[in-house]
């Protein structure tokens, strides 16, 4: 724990960074709820390409958890997520308290409609608000050049880059490539949670999805049934229950009937109390 | 028209701003929505003394109006304002096109909760989420390092601190203080509404205020018998309906009922259609 710099208040890590801009370098932002995984990790390898220093933020934030959600059981690896990140090259963690991020009074909130309709935003109705409202926060904070958000959290990844747009935030959002376990399985904090037979299970979802794109490649357009070959092969897992399975337009997330244009496809599954998400890029 | 430039586009400002920020030039900002008098051109005053190089927007928010209020009568005086803004030594005017403001597709709003419950925000639902999200998307694409509001719009004074200060946009706000016609009526682009029989009358509005004032340094402390004897002296003008008064705490627009520390005075009075606000900060 020589060379990565743990700071935990909002000032320290301005002084951090204009300390750093003022020397010409790029900054890089990569905000995560810490239990790091590869993914998490390939995000961090991607900033360093761009950017000349890391800012990796870790803090479960509150307001994206609704009533019942897993905010009180969510993972916590902190001391391995610093060794993590120290070899993966990050050089900064940026690691406040609640009240650092929500002092007293924060009154604020951020929502992005429309393409929080859809998918998740159905079934977490405040979580995108919580999402867009957070990073807002922590852009103001870190003022990165780049940010890096991996494409699992595909929903989140277009809500951050509309809010960025729209706000004119000036941060450059990179998309990171979804990182999976040898059995195809995304990589996720949640996996954890997982029994080993569920884990067994969990990768008919990562087998459903490479069968809709086997479809699209053998020329198959129409949404419901991409959608129904994929529910065929998630219904082989006895433990899996499907929350949803769309084809939507990967930038508006609105639904999409015919496979003219990339479509993201993008699934819920509960294994168990235990809800993953996944998608894939269809293009025809 | 020598000396001031008129900018349309987000990114004529920004390459403008960069350029005197990399000169190392204070960036100060007044966002107005045009119909200038003497108390917009007292804000680019003080954000003279404050910052080297001033900006002053007029845009007039459509998302701020509600329906049926006077967002298709609202005062335009374009050349007007630039000669005024001119010979007040702002540098740059910048005039966007509602589309430059909202591109097609834009989703995001802002939020302030709590202190938009009351007065205006009682009365006008939507208002303040048009002013605090035009205000982060001006703010995000000038990045001043000050911004002047003044206090007439005392609850929109402190939606934008509490924004700027929860979304940390690094922005310091800057209260102006009210310019008051010789009657004492505050002045207002909408003061261009009245009958000359209401703009006779509207001075009660202020004299209201300053009977307040003057209970209190008397050693009146109770919000009930101060706000009843405001409302005698404006119940003098026959053409006066009160929409609302209240006192209220300056931070958090919340009800007071004894003045122990400075409370905000806030009055909202129709005159025929017109509706005119005004304020005083009452210090016990």
């Amino acid at each position: 724990m020589k060379d990565i710099t743990i700071l935990r208040t909002a000032e320290q890590v301005g002084n951090l960074v204009n300390r750093w801009r003022q020397a010409g370098m790029r900054i890089g932002f990569v905000p995560t709820m810490g239990a790091l995984h590869q993914g998490h990790l390939s995000l961090v390898s991607q900033a360093l390409g761009e950017a000349d220093r890391i800012i990796v933020s870790i803090f479960v934030n509150p307001t994206q958890f609704g009533q019942g959600e897993d905010l009180e059981s969510y993972p916590n690896t902190f001391d391995e997520d610093l060794m993590k990140l120290e070899e993966a090259g990050a050089h900064c963690v940026f690691f406040p308290s609640v009240a650092e991020i929500y002092p007293d009074g924060f009154s604020t909130s951020v929502h992005v409609s429309g393409l929080t309709e859809t998918l998740c935003g159905k079934y977490r109705p405040e979580h995108f608000d919580g999402v867009a409202t957070v990073c807002a926060v922590l852009f103001g904070i870190v003022r990165p050049d780049i940010a890096v958000f991996g494409r699992k959290d595909a929903q989140q990844l277009a809500v951050i880059r509309r809010m960025v747009d729209d706000l004119r935030l000036g941060v450059l959002v990179l998309a990171g490539e979804i990182i999976r376990e040898p059995d195809g399985l995304a990589m996720s904090s949640r996996n954890s949670y997982l029994s080993s037979e569920q884990r067994k299970q969990a990768a008919v979802v990562c087998i459903g999805l490479s069968r809709a794109a086997e479809l699209v490649s053998e020329g198959e357009r129409d949404a419901v049934r991409i959608c129904d070959a994929v529910r065929e092969v998630i219904a082989e897992a006895p433990l899996a229950t499907i929350q949803y399975l769309e084809l939507v337009d990967p930038d508006t997330m609105k639904p999409v009937e015919k496979l003219n244009t990339p479509g993201l496809l993008a699934v819920a599954v509960y294994f168990g109390q235990t809800r993953l998400i996944d998608n894939v890029i269809l293009k025809p």
